[in-house]
């Protein structure tokens, strides 16, 4: 051959074999033994899609959340009323759409103990001559006025005060500032007897039921609640400064709401009140009104506050009802009424045990289906209700629509599970959610990473407010960075946030202020009862613009479709902020290969409620009783440690190329039970549910551990040093527990 | 080019094409993204190794074990005396062994609340005529007879009742047989007087501390408490007959104990013994005997019961110290002593806290550190405690000894993690457990697979005996098959368990019994408090030689090397075939890669609690009163079910031949929390720690669900059926609980 001939022949047989190496190599999959890797080797480790969830925010779209509530408020819903049960359906029917639904829907049904007025005989507040010959010259209005004509719809429940127990008592007229027990205490010392008083007092400063709770304790025969314009609505009391006109609530707007003062099915503590649950009797149910009590509008507490006889109420006491308040007893010379004229409050409540449903749907984990992350929000209203709750229903119904569509698109399936509830009758005590925790506390106890609250999502539109456990801040940062304001696409919701509220972080510097959770909302029972990080997600007021102590038709008969969509978020543009940021955090608890909550930002409110104990005249009083705070001061600094290698070792988790699965489930867990760690069952025997040691409800002002700081005011008058001494063993006890669930394992 | 050449060069061509095939899919590793699995890929999948098993078994000595023993045995080591803190050391020193040792070893000091007699001034109980000229004509032995010489050691505590209190009563005597409350209401009832006496009663019946607690109820000013020869000698009583020529208990034998109703630290319930503590007040604490008491033996006894006025006993208290048993009060007319002769009991225990340490040993878990299998007993014994609770560490030591071998080799590394306890002061009442599961209760109650307890590990040589919750069960008869008995190669342990304690399954014919857990060793915490699945296990009697009711050196200065040596094992065959048993269920749950506790077995034990409550007297009374077994029998019915599928699921998964690791893992926690679905803290409130609606204490004999056994027992004298209401609500919900826990995941 010629060289040629050669050079070709080897360099063809090269080509040949360098084809059949890369042919051998690329194209054929290994096999046998090696057969290249099971098929989740590759999903187990994988992280969030950032292009996923910024293509989850550019699909949520604010004129279908304006839909959405235009939907769910489009008639009264209160708990298992005809309106709720349609709710149920609609909520059934987008959960179970084929093409933006989720992976399965269904409906849990809890007998709820609820309370009604009764439609044949209304609830009043009256003035009268009440001698032989009767006569009644007052009454207050039986609803509100007819404004926008979603007023007049017949499903509209009169004003009253559920749970308050029916009665007709009457008596002279006092009026008792907030209903708190320094106010009863006050009418005594300015010389007023008020043994079969009825007491009329307005909201804000105690909870609903402790106006009557409180009263009774000081032989008040019944309670009259209004809301006050200076609480209100920034002092316009007007038809024509108020909603329709304004988002003020008009002069005949009144606040529902339930009087009780803890959550749950009251006569079902602790177990699911399905049908085989005992219930304890109704005379064994704590925290709620002993004496009728009765809300009304500010225009016919006016007509009884400004007719008022006796000494002016102090000036804390003053209200913007447009006179001087006096305090009573009864009626002034030359007022409206005869100055021996009574009032008599007059209920006709009646208690009844009715089906209410939870609506729950849900969306397996693709990698770790047996790891929950909960996003709920309640829905029923006391009205139409389209701020409270629907607004965030709303919201919750966008946000699964974006999921349900690239879910059955193929796009997308989370990491883990995400169940999304729809709690009934939250408004008679967060009774959906509680149930829902008491008939599956063990499961969601092991199982739940996070619980994301969105009830009412839009207050205001000017900022974001979050609250929440430590462990949530992380989270929520990070979404409020990605989202932009409704106002500006320049702005990111969190430096919106950070200007509107904000605190100086000893780790971070200025920081968006995280407020703490309370028992307001659908929230309770997983922090309080579970120890699950939870959150509450919001777009709310300028405080330089408005002191209002909610927006204004807040449980009336005026939160409807037409005051948010004119008054509260024209263009819905907030709520479209509210669904990203908090779907972003869904998105990220969900698909993130390492939970997103740092758990080391529990360190800073760990010190906090240290350094509050460790000053002053508590701490003095402590010393002088022999109490240190040194086994407290040391558990907080090795929790702090323990935190800090904690996530270093984090770090040094992410730096690997491909971790074993279980290492990052082991962290996980480790981030996910944090929370648990602070939970004792024993803490708090007397107050239902609550038994996070950092959470719980206390009464004392002291900000720092609630057992603590209530078992500490309690002494100052009993001496009972020794239930300090028993409560601070349980805040070391709690922390140094927090802080062994995050040590390196074994 | 000719045909030949044409073919040559395509088939050269194909050969080099081919060549490059083979070697670019062989001889290259795959690279970039492709690049092969991880080295986890293989080790997460890892099942346990039946040949490594296998060897460990082999490599169980008998010899080593009855080393360990006269180690552990050489003197007297009760709760934080010298003895025990050169245990401390002994057992710090083998785990940390640089051949042999553990991954590392610890001690962790408590603050124990523990009482000791005197050794200035010795308890006693005498007799005398106490007048003016008071002459003491009979005192009880200050402790045992020295027969073998251990006897005489100076670390021998006296006899002594733990937590009685300190005192002189004086009184006639009377016997009241075991000190239950029926027993003292049959005195009255025999017309006795019991006011300002002192009762003598026998071991047995009742707990230790309710004869004192039951008789200060009818004003007994004292109590005696002694063994009685027909209850642990099977009549045996000379001198000839007993220890050191048998097994059984000398004449001057005496039982010691603690003298306390519930278990953990007595001033720190629920928190751990640390310096930081509240402690409450003693006279706060429940349960311990309220007047003096004090036990001894049965050489003893006999002269002051022998000597007894009175009526005759009932048969039913008739005993084995040669003599018709009477009542008194008082001695009678021409016995040992003048009619006139009161009895004294002498108490002079001191209550004191002193630090008492745990023992622990770790292995790391190659995969799932942050899974925890513990295997643990007590340390402390009375005396020279070999067999209580020696006999156990010896055990314990021995598997530790070969699992280090096979860790500092290279050989092993478990799966998950095991952690090992050296309990100490279990004696005074499990307390050294039971503060660290206080300590950690979070972190166990999250990662606690099991706890094995081997406290006594061999009472007898016939056969095995196991106890624990049904669970349990399925890796116990793996085990228990897999080891021969300590008498035949040719015979299970398994088989010869079988033969001497059966019963008859629904699901599996006749097998092997597993006993029911209380709360008589370290176990109680982990399950009662924890929910950790739990068991116990041990060689016992052949039922039909002995009747003892334990074995007859039990807490007495003869459970000494030498009586364990030549009574109870001698061989240490029996010892060995124990350590195989708990040493293979040790391997299997660290090893195993699904857990081999079988979750359906639940569903015969709720079918057996329920079909006694379903009949008889317990259903008519129930009906009579409204209440329904229904929705009791449906949630057991789902249980079985639902436990049915979940088996099915399992069966399917280890079929695949590579199922994701989180696959696993989630099958594995729901078998780990299955036994915390039980749990209830609000369930029993005046019951320290119980909490496992399943096994709480009673005191009813029925034999259902405890909590509805006692409700019911109560009501049928209160009438207040609304408790038992309750208490079904609680057993449906646990049952629920336990079923939705098993469920398909989301």
């Amino acid at each position: 051959m010629s060289w040629q001939k050669i050079l070709g022949a080897v360099i063809g047989g090269a080509l040949l074999l360098t084809a059949g190496i890369l042919l051998g190599h690329f194209a054929i999959p290994k096999g046998g033994a090696d057969q290249g890797a099971p098929s989740w080797v590759q999903t187990v480790g994988r992280d969030l899609d950032e292009s996923l969830l910024q293509s989850f925010m550019d699909q949520v779209e604010s004129g279908k959340i304006r839909e959405n509530l235009k939907a769910l408020a489009s008639r009264p819903h209160m708990a298992t009323t005809e309106g709720d049960e349609a709710l149920v359906k609609l909520l059934l029917s987008r959960w179970q759409d084929q093409q933006t639904g989720l992976d399965s829907a269904s409906e849990d049904v809890y007998g709820a103990f609820l309370s009604f007025p009764d439609p044949q005989r209304p609830n009043s507040v009256a003035v009268g001559a009440w001698g032989p010959n009767s006569s009644q010259i007052f009454t207050s209005r039986r609803s509100e006025k007819n404004v926008t004509a979603d007023q007049a719809h017949a499903d509209v429940v009169q004003p009253y005060a559920a749970y308050a127990p029916p009665g007709n008592p009457r008596g002279r007229l006092v009026y008792a500032n907030q209903g708190k027990r320094s106010d009863y205490q006050k009418l005594v010392q300015m010389g007023i007897d008020l043994n079969g008083t009825i007491a009329i007092t307005r909201y804000g400063g105690a909870g609903r039921a402790d106006k009557a709770v409180n009263g009774a304790e000081f032989d008040v025969a019944g309670v009259v609640v209004y809301t006050d314009p200076g609480d209100i609505n920034d002092g316009q009391a007007s038809e024509e400064e108020t909603y329709p006109n304004s988002w003020y609530m008009p002069p005949s707007g009144v606040e529902r709401g339930s009087y009780n003062g803890y959550f749950g099915d009251l006569l079902t503590p602790y177990y699911p009140a399905k049908e085989f649950t005992y219930r304890i009797k109704e005379s064994e149910i704590q925290g709620i009104p002993p004496i009728p009590t009765q809300p009304i509008g500010f225009e016919d507490a006016k007509t009884l506050i400004c007719n008022l006889a006796g000494p002016v109420a102090p000036v804390a006491w003053q209200g913007s009802l447009g006179c001087s308040y006096h305090v009573g007893p009864g009626f002034r010379t030359g007022g409206q009424f005869p100055n021996t004229s009574d009032v008599q409050v007059n209920v006709h409540n009646q208690r009844v045990i009715k089906n209410s449903s939870n609506v729950m749907g849900f969306i397996r984990g693709s990698e770790e289906p047996d790891r929950y992350i909960l996003y709920g929000n309640h829905r029923d209203s006391w009205v139409h209700g389209a701020i409270d709750p629907s607004s965030g229903t709303a919201v919750m119904l966008e946000i699964t629509r974006v999921l349900g569509k690239m879910l059955k698109e193929g796009k997308w399936r989370p990491r883990r599970s995400i169940i999304f509830g729809s709690w009934g009758a939250e408004e008679f005590g967060l009774i959906g959610s509680t149930e829902y925790t008491e008939e599956f506390y063990s499961k969601l106890r092991e199982r739940s990473v996070a619980y994301i609250n969105v009830d009412i999502s839009v207050f205001a539109n000017a900022t974001l407010r979050a609250q929440g456990t430590p462990p949530a801040q992380s989270v929520i940062f990070a979404a409020a960075k990605q989202v932009q304001t409704p106002a500006s696409t320049s702005m990111s919701v969190y430096d919106n946030w950070r200007n509107h509220f904000n605190r100086s972080s000893p780790s971070y510097g200025i920081i968006p202020s995280l407020g703490s959770l309370g028992a307001g909302s659908d929230y309770a029972s997983f922090i309080h009862y579970l120890g699950i990080t939870s959150m509450d997600i919001a777009y709310t007021y300028d405080r330089s613009k408005t002191s209002a102590r909610i927006y204004p038709a807040y449980h009336t008969a005026f939160d409807t479709f037409d005051y948010a969509d004119r008054f509260i978020d024209p263009g819905f543009t907030s709520h479209q902020a509210v669904a990203r940021t908090a779907g972003n955090v869904l998105l990220r608890l969900a698909d993130s290969l390492i939970l997103p909550l740092n758990v080391s930002d529990y360190g800073e409110k760990l010190d906090e409620l240290y350094s509050t104990a460790a000053q002053g005249n508590f701490l003095a009083t402590l010393t002088a009783n022999n109490i240190s705070l040194g086994p407290l001061k040391a558990a907080i600094g090795r929790f702090k440690s323990v935190a800090a290698d904690f996530n270093q070792r984090i770090r040094k988790l992410k730096e690997e190329e491909s971790p074993s699965p279980l290492q990052i489930r082991m962290v996980n867990d480790q981030i996910m039970l944090l929370e648990r760690a602070f939970l004792n069952p024993k803490a708090f025997p007397n107050k239902y549910y609550y038994s996070h040691v950092i959470w719980a409800s206390k009464s004392s002002d002291q900000a720092t551990f609630p057992g603590l700081a209530d078992a500490y005011a309690s002494a100052l008058e009993t001496k009972d040093w020794d239930q300090v001494r028993k409560h601070l063993t349980i805040a070391v006890q709690a922390v140094e527990s927090a802080a062994s669930s995050l040590e390196a394992v074994a």
